[in-house]
C-alpha cells in the first residue's frame, strides 16, 4: 500500500514529461488529422463520458474557432439506447476515453461508422475494444494510470484532441507547454486555496469559451476526491439563474486566464463581487489566486495549464478532509453503461 | 401586489391550456417545418440559454432519434467572443429564448444566418430581435409570462420544437397532452416530497434519453427558487463518478417514465438503493413518488409531462423554506451576456 494520495501526485508531478512526449511523437496524430483534412468533413460528433467529456467539450472549440467546423457533443443514448442511425456521410465522430473500454461508447462509435462517419478513437489504450472499432485511434501516450481520479489522462486528451483538430501548425504552438506546465506546477501553491475551501459543501466553478473545460474538470475533481457539491457554469448561464445559490458559503472559482475569453469574464467577476461572493481566480496576473504560467501559448492551449493548479488543490482538499484523493468511494476506472 | 408564489402557481396550472392553444395553431409551425424538410438540412446546431437550453437539449435528442439528424448544442461564444465563422450551409440553426432578448443569442443567430445556416427563432415574443435576426421563427405562444423562474414557456417551448422537428405526424402524436397535462397536474400532489426536501441543502436529479432535459430543468428550477444545490446527471454519468457525493443526506430524483429511456434507468436506480440513497421517483407506474398520466402519448413527448409534478414540488418547497418563487434573488429575466 501506497501513502493515501500518492498515486495522484504523482501523477499530478508527471504531467510536464507526458506533454513532452506526446509532443515528441506529434508526427503519429498528425498523420491521422491529414487523413481528416483530406476527407474534409463538414461537422464534428465528440463521444465521451465523465472526465474525457470535458477533453471533448474543449475539442468541440477547437473544431469550431480553430478548425471552423460545426461542432456537437454527441448523447451515446440516441445511437445506443434508441437505435437512431443518421446519416453521418461528412461527419468526424471522435470517441474519447481513457480506457478504451465504456461499452455504450464502443458500441455508439461502431454505429456512428456504420452510419458513414470518419471515427477516431482517442485514448490511453492502443489496444482497447474502442480503438478497434473506430477506423483511425490516437493514442494519447499518458502511461499507466494508478489512481482512480484521471489527472494526467486528461491533459494528455487536450493535447492530443489539439494536435488532431487545431491544425497543421498545432505541435510548433504547443511546444511550450511541458515548460509552461512545469513552471505552473512549481509556482502554484494549493494550500492557501484548499485552506479556504476546508468548510465549503457546496463550491461553483466558472469560466468562458475554451475554459469553460477547465471548469467542468476542476468541478468533477473536487466532487470526486473531497465529495465537495461543485457546480460548474459558463459564465454566462451563471448570471442567468444558478447565481441565485451563490451566497457567503458557496466559494466561486472564476478562471479567467489572459484571451478573450478571461475578457468575456471580467464582468462576471465583477458581478460576483458586487454579490461578496468569495472568489477564488485561476489567472496568470500576480493577483490570481492561483497563478498559471502562460507566455508563449495562444489562447486555445490554456485549458492544459489551468487545470494544473486545480488538480493540485483537489488532491490536497481531499487530504485536509481526510480522504484519499487515490481511491475515492463510490468510483470505478471504467463506466460500464448499457 | 400578489400573494408569494401566486405567478408561479397560475402559470404552473395554465400549461394544459397553452399546450392546446400551440396545438390548434400548430399549422403554422408545421409550415416552418415545411421548409425545413424542402431544404434537407444534414445537421442541426440549437442554441439557448437557462431554462430554454434544456429546451435546446430535448430539441437534440427529437432531431436525433425521430429526425435522424445528428445534433449538437452551439456554443454562443465560439461565433461571438471568438468569431468563428463556419462554412453553416446544410446547417439548421434554432435559438431558443423565452424573451427572444438575450444579446449573445441575437448575434450568434446573425451570424449563423451569414454563415449559411437556415436559422430558426424559438420564442415566446414573436416581435423579438431574436426573430428578427432569424430568417423563420416559430411563436410557443405561452401568453406572458411574470414569474422571474420559467414554467409554461418551457413546456410550450418543447411542444414548439416537437412540432418543428418531429415529423408531418407530430401534432395527432401530442394531440393527447393537454389532457395529460390536466390530468397530471391534477393527480400529482407535492407536498409529500417537498416536505421530504424541507432540509436538503444538496440534490440530485437523473435520468436517461429525452427525459435528460427534464433532469436539468427540475435540478434548475430547484436551485432558482429553494437555492438548493441540485446537480443533474445523465443515468450514465452518475456512475462515472458523480455517485461518490451521493450519500443519505443528498437526496436523487430519479426520472423513469415508460420507454427506453425510463428502461435504461432500471440499473441505476437499483445501485442507488444498495448505496441506500434516498430516492424519490417520477414515473407513470403506482409506486412512482411523483406520478404522470402517460398513456397515449409515444415516448419522445414524456418531458412535457414529467417536468409538470417538479415544477411543484419545487414551488411548493419554496414556499416550505420561506422563499418567493415568483421572485427569487439574484435572477433577472432576461439575461445580458456580451
Amino acid at each position: 500500500m501506497t501513502e493515501p494520495g500518492a498515486w495522484t501526485a504523482a501523477e499530478i508531478a508527471e504531467q510536464p514529461d507526458v506533454l513532452a512526449r506526446l509532443l515528441a511523437g506529434a508526427g503519429e496524430i498528425r498523420e491521422v488529422a491529414e487523413i481528416v483534412e483530406r476527407r474534409r468533413p463538414r461537422f464534428v460528433l465528440l463521444a465521451a463520458r465523465g472526465t474525457s467529456d470535458h477533453a471533448a467539450l474543449y475539442a468541440k472549440y477547437v473544431a469550431e474557432v480553430c478548425a471552423a467546423l460545426p461542432a456537437g457533443l454527441a448523447s451515446p443514448s440516441t445511437l445506443t439506447v434508441y437505435g437512431a442511425r443518421p446519416d453521418l456521410s461528412d461527419v468526424l465522430f471522435v470517441a474519447v476515453s481513457q480506457s478504451g473500454s465504456s461499452p455504450d461508447l464502443v458500441d455508439s462509435t461502431a454505429a456512428a461508422r456504420e452510419c458513414g462517419a470518419l471515427t477516431i478513437a482517442v485514448s490511453n489504450a492502443p489496444d482497447s475494444p474502442l480503438a478497434a472499432a473506430a477506423e483511425f485511434s490516437a493514442d494519447v501516450r499518458a502511461g499507466v494510470e494508478r489512481a482512480v481520479a484521471a489527472t494526467k489522462t486528461y491533459t494528455a486528451e487536450l493535447l492530443a484532441l489539439y494536435l488532431l483538430l487545431g491544425g497543421p501548425s498545432a505541435p510548433e504552438r504547443a511546444a511550450a507547454l511541458p515548460d509552461l506546465a512545469a513552471g505552473t506546477l512549481a509556482r502554484s501553491d494549493p494550500d492557501a486555496v484548499a485552506t479556504r475551501l476546508v468548510a465549503a459543501s457546496r463550491l461553483v466553478v466558472t469560466a468562458r469559451g475554451f475554459s469553460h473545460a477547465t471548469a467542468r474538470e476542476a468541478a468533477l475533481k473536487l466532487m470526486e476526491t473531497s465529495y465537495l457539491s461543485a457546480h460548474a457554469y459558463s459564465g454566462a448561464d451563471l448570471l442567468h439563474g444558478p447565481l441565485a445559490m451563490v451566497d457567503a458559503d458557496v466559494p466561486v472559482v472564476a478562471i479567467a486566464s489572459p484571451g478573450r475569453g478571461g475578457a468575456a469574464m471580467m464582468p462576471v467577476v465583477q458581478r460576483l463581487r458586487e454579490i461578496d461572493a468569495e472568489v477564488i481566480t485561476v489567472g496568470s496576473e500576480p493577483a490570481a489566486d492561483l497563478r498559471i504560467e502562460a507566455d508563449g501559448v495562444p489562447e486555445e492551449l490554456l485549458p492544459i495549464l489551468e487545470i494544473l493548479p486545480l488538480q493540485r488543490v483537489a488532491a490536497r482538499l481531499a487530504g485536509l478532509r481526510g480522504h484519499d484523493p487515490d481511491r475515492p468511494r463510490g468510483l470505478a476506472k471504467v463506466t460500464r453503461t448499457w
